[in-house]
C-alpha cells in the first residue's frame, strides 16, 4: 500500500472544500496525525463562475482550473480531486495541465449511484452542470435515465444554491429544499444524486423517503481509498 | 484593499487545520464564492513530531516545515501561516526558506492576550512549545507572567492530547480539560490561554470561571484581517 498525496482543486465553493476535507479527515482509518492523508488544498474563490461559463455569459474557468493543477503538483500533489461538479465541464484542462491522475467527481458519484441499480434517477444539479450534460451522459453510458426539475422549480433551485454560498443553511432552505426534491420522487425517481456540492450542507439521507447519493461523499470514499493505497489508481 | 492568497503550514493536526479554515471562512465577510480569501493549504501529516523533537528524541521539523513553505509559494501562497503552536519552535525554518510574511501564531495569540491587560496567565500548551519556552518569553517581553500545569497534571494534559488527535473529544475529555484549566484558575490566572490547537476543540469560553484566549482564533482573526487588506501587514 503506497499512500499518495492529495491535491485538491477547490473554492467552489469555499464551504464545500472544507466539507470535502472534513469527509476525508473522517474517513480515513486513523489513530494519530501521522496516519491521516497529506491534503494539499488549493482553496480558491476566484475561479470564474462555472454556471455563467457554460451558458456562455462568462470567461472559461480552464486556464484558472490548468494553473491551480500545475501549481498542486509543484507543492507535491500526487493525484487531483475537484469537489465541484459543474466544474467538470472543464476538466480537460485539468487532465491536459499535468500528467497527473484525476478522480472524476462525477464518474464516481455515478458508480455510486449505479451500484443501487436504479432504473431511473432524479438529478439536483447547477445551471452549469446540467447545461453541460455531464451527469446525464454519465448515467446514459450505464443504462440509467435521468429526470431532472422543471425549469421553474430549476430556477429555485439555484436561488437556494446561491443562500448557501451567502451561508444560509438554515430551516427554510432545507425545507425548500426536500420539497424540490420530492418532486423528483413523485415522478418516479428511485434515487436521489446530489450533484451539487451545496446540497449535501442542507439535505441528508433521512430526510427523503429514498436513498441519497451525495457526490461529494462518493468522492472522499474513493479518494481515502486511492490516497491510503487500500484501492489502486 | 489588496488580497493576498494564504498558505497554510498544516498537518499538525489535521483536525486543527480543519478547524483554522473553518475559522477563516466564518469570518470573512463574504455573500459569495468569489468574495471569500483564497487559502492554499497543505495538510502534511508526516511532519515529524514536534513534541519529540523539541526534547531531542526525534528528527527536527525544520526541513520539512521549509519544503512545505517553499511548495506553498511555488502554488501561489504570498503570505504563510501556521495552525501550531509547538511548530513554532522551528518557525526559524520557514522565513529563511521563503521572503514570503509569516504570521506568527505564538505572537499572535499574545497580543490577544496582552489587550485584556491580564497580571498574569494560565498557559495550557503541549510539552515540545512549554520546553521551547514559546509562550513564556512572549509573554515576558510584555510584562506577563505565564504559570504552567505541574508536570504530573502536564502528563495528563499530553494524554489528553493524543485522546483529541485520535478522535476522541468527547465529555470525559472536555471534563477533565475543564479541571486541569481550574487548577490554573485556583492559582491564580486572570486568563487561560489554549496554546495548543487541540485545546479549543473540547474547551470553550463559557466553560471557564475566566476569559480563554484561543490562539487558533487570534490567528484566524489576524489572516482574515491581512488577507482581506483591512489590515497592513
Amino acid at each position: 500500500m503506497s499512500r499518495r498525496a492529495i491535491g485538491v482543486i477547490g473554492g467552489m465553493g469555499p464551504a464545500a472544500t472544507l466539507a470535502f476535507i472534513a469527509r476525508v479527515q473522517a474517513l480515513t482509518p486513523a489513530t494519530r496525525d501521522q496516519e491521516h492523508l497529506r491534503l494539499i488544498v488549493d482553496c480558491n474563490p476566484a475561479v470564474p463562475d462555472r454556471n455563467a461559463a457554460v451558458a456562455g455569459q462568462g470567461p472559461s474557468p480552464g486556464p484558472v482550473l490548468a494553473d491551480m493543477a500545475r501549481g498542486l503538483q509543484r507543492a507535491g500533489a500526487e493525484v487531483l480531486v475537484m469537489p465541484c461538479n459543474a466544474a467538470h465541464a472543464f476538466r480537460q484542462a485539468i487532465t491536459d495541465a499535468t500528467p497527473l491522475p484525476f478522480i472524476d467527481l462525477i464518474e464516481t458519484a455515478c458508480d455510486a449511484t449505479a451500484a443501487l441499480a436504479p432504473p431511473f434517477v432524479g438529478l439536483l444539479a447547477a445551471d452549469g452542470c446540467l447545461a453541460a450534460g455531464l451527469y446525464q451522459s454519465a448515467f446514459a453510458q450505464r443504462g440509467i435515465a435521468t429526470r431532472t426539475l422543471t425549469p421553474t422549480r430549476q430556477a429555485a433551485f439555484m436561488d437556494l444554491l446561491y443562500r448557501i454560498k451567502a451561508g444560509d443553511a438554515g430551516e427554510d432552505v432545507r425545507r425548500a429544499m426536500i420539497a424540490l426534491a420530492q418532486t423528483l420522487i413523485d415522478e418516479g425517481a428511485d434515487v436521489l444524486v446530489a450533484g451539487c456540492t451545496e446540497v449535501p450542507l442542507v439535505l441528508a439521507e433521512g430526510d427523503l423517503e429514498r436513498p441519497l447519493v451525495d457526490s461529494l461523499e462518493a468522492l472522499a470514499r474513493r479518494t481515502v481509498a486511492l490516497g491510503t493505497g487500500a484501492h489502486q489508481l
